[in-house]
């Protein structure tokens, strides 16, 4: 595999042009106005936020999705049926993160009411990074727990065939006047961050897959070979993994992941989302402190190595933030070209 | 470390007795019959289920833990607050296994009248199984999804120190006649596995922990050594772990785990369950088939070695219950001489 070196080719590009370029882009391809400020602030945002793989390097694969008549760019969800703190929403193909948000909205309005709200999204299209709601969410004072299932790309324990999504998890709560926001899939690497090592030459932290000889290894060209990547924590991650999907296609009346796999692109994925609004418990104004206590003992922890500093899930956004806003976010000059194109 | 064999020195015995001889015991150490008939049933069932860990091997713990004043065995929970369809409880630190038997009703309850139910309780005991809940809801038609916390036993990721809880995760849902029930700590291994396969002198399946040098190991007797034990996906079962102490111990308005660590036992722990009620869904006649076809599709995976049969979490407790009532449970004779003596 041929060795790059990413920052010969990165330019930093300011938030406000790149959100205005994808907003230009998004109306050529038929978005009403409001959405398309909305979805190109989000993938703004995710690249914000140093989530570039779902932010800007995700984007002309949105616009390809788009042109192949994958997503219905002005499709709304509607309602299929509501019981006490559910509902159960059809996506209509539309856009990913218009209808993650809607149900997000929901889900916050559905807590508010009865304390806990759930919705349950079929027939929807990639979130994106699925911790941009959490945030939301979060940030409103609510619990966030929601997940997605997607198409198989990890396999069972003891297999070696896909039959499982790495279906991602988040959780995310109010933090001080910020966040904590878990953002995990099941699979130990993303064949994202997995193909980025690989051009770089670079190994894997820890194993992340198995190679076509059925060996554990750290290259991720192997594992891309093999197309065997690890779930977390090997049969726990994979039984997780199984159990997200299942839930997320029962509570939502939608697609699992083996018929999202028959389909010719990743579409009509099913996902789930709870919210929990903090201010109605009892308890109301002991949180932020219970939430200050055990984080402060948690970053007590004693480093292995004291150049590695102890983080909370979320906590390097902020940073990420404060970087990419004042400096640029960092893109590739080749995709940026591939989006001027588009 | 010394080399034993399991075999030599494991006995079989019938359900009915050891659940007699429980029951015994329970009331000699103050238990109402009721409770006393309760508690050696679930200690009994996990044992017959195969979870001899949290079922038999515990009980001396158990009781240890009632001599030494850490368990109420009368108390009863209390209701805190009730907000829609969520409750909060005070467990009173009565015994874990009826406060988490009462905590599963009263969610059942709530989402038999909204759909989705949400209990949180605080200053309760070890739970034991988590998974005999999840299997008792999800056998009455119920998405169960519940956790607790725990002492801390793990270490934040790049640290030393233990800080994190393994604070379990139960998820389980009905499948045919049975179910499918996820019941995992957020470590790769528990110490009783590790103990276990130490004392056999056995290597662990798959890297366990950190030696007291820093490598990674599948040397059970380094890791109980150095306790460094891994969390399941490096990183993110840490991660994991964290979100779900600071759930428990918010929701609930009760210990998290560095405060649960600071008592002189592992008691006054935090859970929290969340059930779904199935039977109010519009597609609840469609939810059996679609659970079939997920799992048909799992069951397909090819194999990495054809004596490994790929299985659905929860699998192996039918054969192990259908085995146990057939033979007895095998039961240490040093530990049922323990019982006897209790």
């Amino acid at each position: 595999m041929k060795k790059i070196n990413e920052e010969d080719t990165s330019i930093k590009i300011s938030p406000e042009e790149i959100q205005s370029e994808f907003y230009k882009i998004l109306l050529k391809y038929g978005f009403k106005k409001r959405k398309a400020l909305q979805c190109s602030e989000i993938f703004t945002q995710n690249s914000v936020d140093g989530v570039y793989t779902h932010g800007v390097n995700r984007f002309p694969k949105f616009v390809q999705y788009i042109k192949d008549g994958w997503i219905n760019v002005n499709a709304v969800p509607s309602l299929k049926s509501s019981v006490g703190a559910i509902e159960q929403w059809d996506g209509n193909l539309g856009p990913g993160i218009l209808n993650a948000l809607h149900a997000t909205d929901r889900c916050m309005n559905l807590a508010q009411k009865n304390g806990i709200g759930c919705v349950a999204l079929s027939n929807t299209n990639h979130w994106m990074r699925g911790g941009f709601y959490g945030r939301k969410a979060a940030k409103k004072g609510f619990v966030f727990i929601a997940w997605t299932n997607t198409i198989a790309n990890m396999p069972a324990w003891n297999a070696i065939d896909n039959r499982l999504g790495n279906n991602p998890l988040v959780i995310a709560l109010p933090y001080k006047d910020d966040v904590i926001a878990l953002d995990m899939a099941m699979s130990q690497f993303s064949f994202g961050a997995m193909e980025l090592k690989a051009l770089k030459n670079e190994r894997l932290q820890v194993f992340g897959g198995y190679n076509k000889k059925g060996k554990l290894t750290d290259d991720p060209s192997e594992i891309i070979e093999s197309k065997r990547p690890l779930p977390i924590g090997y049969w726990k991650g994979a039984g997780l993994a199984l159990l997200l999907d299942i839930l997320a296609a029962v509570l939502a009346g939608g697609l699992s992941t083996y018929e999202i796999s028959r389909q010719k692109a990743e579409c009509a994925v099913s996902q789930v989302f709870i919210c929990i609004d903090l201010k109605k418990l009892n308890n109301y104004s002991l949180i932020a402190s219970t939430v200050n206590n055990i984080i402060n003992d948690y970053l007590q922890s004693s480093p292995v190595n004291k150049k590695e500093k102890i983080i909370y899930p979320g906590e390097r956004t902020s940073a990420n933030r404060k970087k990419n806003l004042q400096d640029g976010i960092p893109v590739l000059k080749s995709i940026w070209q591939e989006i001027l194109n588009l």
